[in-house]
């Protein structure tokens, strides 16, 4: 099933059920009014949810209306909690190369993750207004998912079981900000505003053979003012969704909505390009002895989508969106 | 005004206002539901709950009854954003000697802060589930804020005006998993499950002039299965309130109800005691050339309680709670 928030003023949007082709939707307020009040009870909801899915894709569903992404929040517009991994190594190397900061301990056995905002999450065409261009304004394309209740101490294997959507990220990041919160050890806060999510939340089962060994298996196509910047691969995340899940549940149960995000998709290989310019960067100074590619201004505009391997659009529609001046 | 929310099965609990002595109590159905539904229209509903309350003083509001902190969740069981901070110096100096990390660059003149989970907290008399105690189980009595909306890039004496309550919190922590978190630049994850609160959040008004410079002028008396561990005053807090709140807006909105930790309470004076272990540990490791005090074991209780400087009990009431295992 795909599943979409409509912005309607309330905090949790209004839940609609999205069509195969991403052209149709209808609303489910018998069901549930919002994708965070049906996720505590998935198993009980789930089963109608399907019935109307099932219309919706036979043309037989009363009220469907065309789906317009334009109208769409985040999936979940808040969360009760965003947990978000650096599960690709690649760019954790590349990144510590950039920040010039010591290699992080255990960096290849153990999963680093940090605690980011859940309460405030941008729809895939809302504007992103930031302070000042200073900041080093950065996208950073990422997959993630959206449990059910996690209990504490869960193991990567069950938490793979307590997946329940899929999700596309763009984790905005303030680069300029980013090095001296990694030195006080408290971690990213300020170098980390609202992140912002592709349109339509996916069950795992959407994405066939493309959701295996517990990771995205499709390419993240970024574009940066209309020219291609990458589309690394998300199959060579180093710990798999439910290893970050069971990470993040391991002193603590994790509410029903929580998200969990693979960091940055990135690839060894030069070919795949970056989702991020902060990565983009510090391959420049490795392989070209300069920086050459700057960080973002106000009114640039980038968009992300993920596509399968054989070059079909991937099911959550499309991020595109530009950077404005706060204020 | 003091609040406290009553659990009753929901998410946000219900929301009561509670008299002067802390004896009784009234719902508020027809005002507000839950806390976290009045604060995003504080001035609206403000009026009509100081009605409320001086009734309720008076011994009119219909009703009312008498007011159980064992009833109670935390003022907000749930909150859009729970950043803390590390505002009282003396307790991040203790911390790098304790944890031997380096020092924190532009400690003294930059707030730190860490974003925690806000979707669980836990009441004053709720049993703390913890998986292990070779964590290194600890307490951490602080005070805090609740704000109202704070826009992006607020400054420090605006930031002063957003806040709407004043709240005591236990902020547990994970001492074995800390260190680690923080070499990896990503901050605190594991390192601290759901904090704790105690029942009554108050208007900085009911503070008189304990609330000060944007400090609560009161001390915070821990005590340890049942005996006296320090109470430490938090006017010797470094950065203020509106400093705090500021630095976590420095790049975002804050939504209404999002709240902002001092940090562990903390005095130069060693004759204030501690408000956690982890900094007896380090004083006793410098003074003594030894460790002598091991981290909590199952079953063993903290309380918490703020008390005015001529000694009155302080109007948060008290947090009393036990760790026990997990599961």
């Amino acid at each position: 099933m795909k599943f979409a928030s409509l912005r309607n003023g309330s905090l949790d949007g209004r839940l609609v059920l999205v069509s195969a082709d991403l052209s149709r939707a209808v609303a489910v307020p018998q069901i549930a009014p919002s994708l965070i009040d049906a996720l505590p009870r998935w198993d009980e909801v789930q089963p109608q949810l399907q019935q109307v899915a099932a219309a919706l894709e036979a043309g037989q569903a009363a009220e469907a209306f065309d789906f317009d992404p334009q109208a769409c929040g985040a999936p979940l517009p808040r969360s009760p909690q965003w947990l978000d991994g650096s599960a690709f190594l690649n760019h954790g190397h590349l990144m510590e190369q950039a920040f010039n900061t010591p290699p992080i301990p255990q960096f290849d056995t153990t999963p680093v993750m940090y605690q980011g905002a859940s309460d405030d999450f941008l729809g895939p065409h809302a504007d992103v207004p930031l302070p000042s261009e200073a900041d080093g304004i950065d996208f950073e394309g990422e997959f993630g998912v959206v449990c059910g209740p996690v209990p504490m101490g869960v193991s990567a294997d069950a938490a793979l079981g307590c997946i329940r959507l899929i999700v596309q990220v763009n984790d905005w990041s303030l680069r300029a900000l980013g090095p001296h919160e990694m030195k006080t050890g408290f971690g990213f806060l300020q170098a980390k505003p609202s992140s912002s999510f592709a349109p339509v939340a996916v069950t795992p089962d959407e994405l066939g053979s493309a959701w295996q060994g517990g990771r995205v298996q499709m390419r993240l196509h970024v574009q940066w003012n209309g020219e291609r910047f990458g589309e690394p691969h998300g199959g060579e995340m180093n710990f798999h969704f439910g290893q970050l899940v069971a990470h993040a549940a391991r002193t603590r149960r994790l509410t029903a909505g929580c998200i969990v995000g693979s960091g940055t998709v990135s690839n060894v290989s030069r070919s795949a390009g970056s989702a991020c310019i902060a990565e983009r960067r510090v391959i420049e100074k490795i392989d070209l002895g300069e920086i050459r590619t700057p960080f973002m201004r106000f009114g640039d505009e980038v968009r992300m989508q993920a596509r399968f391997e054989d070059g079909r659009d991937g099911p959550f529609g499309v991020i595109r969106q530009r950077v404005l001046a706060a204020g």
